[in-house]
């Protein structure tokens, strides 16, 4: 039987993409440096959910990373999509495209990996600063 | 609960990379054309993980597919790697990274996604044809 396990993306900072998946709502669970390989992976997910992990790849000789348009994004359900926003603001990321319709907002992790961040189940009412706030770049 | 949903993927055929993931093991269990929007959605997964699901958007005007090196992969286990990979190839998809170990091998999606398969549990016994099989491009 097929399972799937992780989606991978590569990250310029551990530190920094630990830190902005940690707003989402996500922990470390495993991390494994490869001393030959001269990079190091960490696993974060959502608690309870290790088998749908997200892996990050640090090469210890960076690179630039640069996106592309075949992957799309990551997606994410919240239990309160106004709260991680505003924690999101907190940390200084950009709300690209804000929860006007309380129920669907967008964010880019450091290495610009667009994250889809939901409302678990019904939308909240429409709330300022969301409903006045304009959509910022692409996602 | 923060709680991880998809990975979203744009393809230029929805036939043909619902076909590609078939031969994975996933299965299409949600379908959602967008009138308004000019796409359609496609939910694909593993059997009885519909709750950790790849998401395809097919846009109604098409456009090129380019990837990028933020994005890593999307990883997989199955029953038989072995099993898998001749399955690929008998579908025209180009082993990128053969399994000479038995235990790891990457495909690319019609669209150039990189797909890691990996064997459930422990490696097979390295076995003809994948251990003299080369490596045929990146992943």
């Amino acid at each position: 039987m097929t399972q799937y396990l992780h989606t991978m993306i590569r990250v310029s900072s551990l530190e920094d993409t630990i830190e902005f998946f940690k707003v989402l709502g996500l922990h470390e669970f495993r991390r494994r440096p490869d001393e030959k390989g001269r990079y190091t992976n960490v696993f974060l997910a959502a608690p309870g959910q290790e088998d749908a992990a997200v892996e990050l790849t640090y090469n210890w000789d960076p690179e630039p990373y640069t996106g592309g348009r075949n992957f799309g994004h990551l997606a994410y359900a919240v239990e309160n999509i106004y709260d991680t926003c505003k924690a999101f603001m907190a940390h200084g990321v950009t709300i690209n495209r804000p929860p006007r319709d309380g129920r669907m907002a967008f964010v880019r992790t450091p290495d610009g990996i667009s994250i889809e961040i939901l409302q678990a189940g019904d939308a909240l009412p429409p709330a300022e600063p969301w409903t006045s706030m304009s959509n910022t770049g692409a996602w």
